[in-house]
């Protein structure tokens, strides 16, 4: 029964029973974090024979020494893994060290400062021509690490909502045909961070044809950090954007991302940026003022560990079955204690690192304080919305990946009690 | 003799004999290189066991697994290892990827653009309130990629000479005493790259006390890069320039770097960044928005690997034979060719990575572009120098660590010629 349909006795009756079982909890001590998209140990586990697959071949069929310097745009067999992975040529593929953030904000760095296409053409020159400010569409619920780079480079953010497909394109490209100095828009298209959604057709298509209406500086950042991270055995489909966008000469506006670090190591993996020719020339030339070189070591081995698109993809079955039923978990935990009470809506996820949970309006900080209490550390309030404002106070980023389950289903319980506990008192102070 | 006391017949005949063993040569179609500081592969070979060095032991004692996400910082274990390998104590240090330059830029971007001192104490700032452009000493000749970086970003480069104990104090206290958006110096303190120099401790102390008069934005870029990279058993020394500056209170002036890359792997070492803790601090803040973590899988590769100071210092003997003859082998090719002859100066460097040479006024360019006709690459002329300015035209480096003995013995034949043969046409044009 829906718990507004409840009178003010039976609220204050609840909320009694909810604070009782607060104060048990209290008693517990607990000390859980449910905050990190991290891989768990066992998860890490798979991927050890890394450390010593090389056994001293450190030398590339074409005569490359991995060890030594050298090699902007990483080795030509990791290049080959990311554009399989990433669907690309693999002469569209940077393969760069343990960070695909770090090569989205060299990316933004250089379009900002410097310009891709030669001199002038930075979206800071463009900006101070026009007396304006440099902007980027932002879906929400996102990426708190996306708006993080934009806020470093004082880049105006924009909010847009999701709709069941994807971004909402209306919104999109009214708002790109009318503000040329909009040069940019995060995506995580497939099993977004958090809200799990995966783009549609028709939105990888209209995606692909911004460019075409924005101009030659506009770009699409196409973080596609989960592009095999599958929770069931049917994923979903997710158009090639890049064939997308050949076909109608936007290859320049696209910039697509992507990493093992939920593949193999969090922190010790590889990772990938794809685009263009044009735009991976203008960032070989930019990167040669910052780097010596990519790790080829750390690339040789994920090549020989991955081997393949295909060994990758048997390798993210053994982390589904790890991932599946903490995923679940949280998903029955949430349906037993919540369904049809009305305090709250919740994804379950057929991908990627997050469940999402839109609390009632203005409860999103109050449940994370009532969860902290009880020694449960949520992401922060607002942390998936640009300036760390939700102004609607709902959204709360749910990470099931790192804690073994039984420390999960804990969390879990703390988490439902508080969500019940701050809707009824939000409720009784209403009525 | 020296060859300015030839007559023209006796320097015309000269020509004629070097001109016909250029062309003998010329036949032979050599394909050498002597351009790049890169370690041969014997040398490379001397790490090999980093590789399985792990043996699945990924957690740390504090607990940190170093597979996962983290460590803006790096690991502590890989902190202490820089500490004592440049001189600070180990908060004071951050341990980074596989490149000391992209800390370098990193530091650069984040000063230059945003301020390490907080809000509004950018370089850029700075020189727009005061109408001016950012300014940067250069000690030249040095190394092409810090003044990539003053490039990069549109900071204005001031040569420095040097005189024998370092870079010209008087001119560069002057110079900072002067133009307060002078903000920073690039140094390679010990071994300078090219020309071999060890900083005096007098040198060192003025340097430390620039800070006094140049104020809290200034920078010492103290680029320690070959700091246990001796060619002798008898290594000059080089004064602890971080105690220096705690003596003086410009610890914040600081900025010492410096990486394993010419230790084990060139391509996969690690890195660090050592200076005040305010500095680190900031540091860690800006790094947040472009970076998940160093890859700490690798920095305990290194600890595991090097040890500590001492392990450190016993495996670069091992480099140390392995390069000594072949520095040895220039210089003596150098002298049984060259010396008094006229036509050139040369360093016979204690350590680090290259020999500097000099050759008459105006000759650099044609010396190398004989070189080349030969089959024999040689770093391009002006490359030591910032905008690839060398006003005089001498600077020639040469790099003697990577090709094996027999084909730098055949690339210093080519060298000399090109050096006679440059410098006799040239004297012949003048009577």
């Amino acid at each position: 029964m829906e718990f507004t349909q409840l009178t003010l006795q039976e609220l204050l009756d609840l909320q009694k029973d909810l604070q009782s079982q607060f104060d048990v909890i209290k008693q517990a001590n607990l000390k859980l974090d449910l905050t990190r998209g991290k891989p768990s140990a066992e998860q890490l586990s798979l991927s050890n024979s890394l450390d010593s697959i090389l056994d001293a071949y450190f030398v590339l069929q074409d005569g490359t020494d991995v060890r030594n310097y050298g090699g902007i745009l990483g080795i030509m067999e990791a290049r080959i893994l990311g554009s399989k992975m990433l669907g690309t040529r693999p002469d569209e593929v940077l393969a760069g060290g343990n960070s695909s953030l770090a090569l989205m904000y060299q990316l933004i760095n250089f379009a900002h400062l410097h310009g891709l296409q030669g001199p002038g053409t930075s979206w800071q020159a463009e900006a101070q021509q026009q007396q304006g400010q440099v902007k980027f569409l932002c879906p929400v619920p996102g990426y708190d690490r996306h708006f993080t780079i934009c806020e470093f480079f004082g880049i105006e953010m924009i909010n847009i909502a999701f709709n069941d497909d994807g971004p909402d394109m209306d919104k999109i490209e009214a708002l790109v045909a009318t503000d040329p100095l909009i040069k940019g828009i995060w995506c995580v298209p497939k099993y977004s961070n958090p809200t799990g959604h995966t783009y549609s057709d028709d939105t990888v298509r209209r995606m692909a044809a911004l460019g075409n209406s924005a101009g030659a500086n506009f770009r699409v950042m196409w973080d596609n950090a989960y592009v095999v991270h599958h929770l069931t055995d049917n994923p979903p489909r997710l158009l090639n954007i890049m064939e997308e966008c050949r076909s109608k000469g936007t290859e320049d506006n696209l910039i697509i991302t992507g990493s093992t670090s939920k593949i193999t190591f969090a922190g010790g993996g590889i990772s990938f940026l794809c685009s263009s020719r044009a735009n991976i020339d203008a960032l070989e030339t930019h990167l040669t003022a910052s780097v010596i070189g990519q790790d080829k070591v750390n690339q040789l081995r994920h090549v020989l560990f991955l081997k393949d698109q295909q060994h990758l993809l048997d390798h993210m079955q053994k982390h589904k079955q790890i991932l599946r039923p903490k995923f679940d978990h949280v998903v029955k935990v949430l349906d037993a204690e919540l369904a049809g009470k009305g305090m709250g809506s919740w994804t379950d996820p057929k991908g990627g690192y997050f469940i999402s949970f839109d609390s009632l309006p203005g409860l999103a900080k109050k449940i994370i304080a009532l969860a902290a209490e009880l020694g449960v550390k949520l992401t922060p309030a607002g942390a998936t919305f640009p300036y760390r404002q939700d102004v609607e106070d709902t959204n709360i980023r749910l990470a099931p990946t790192f804690p073994p389950i039984d420390d999960l289903d804990q969390a879990m319980k703390v988490f439902v009690v508080s969500v019940q506990l701050a809707s009824v008192q939000q409720r009784i102070q209403q009525l």
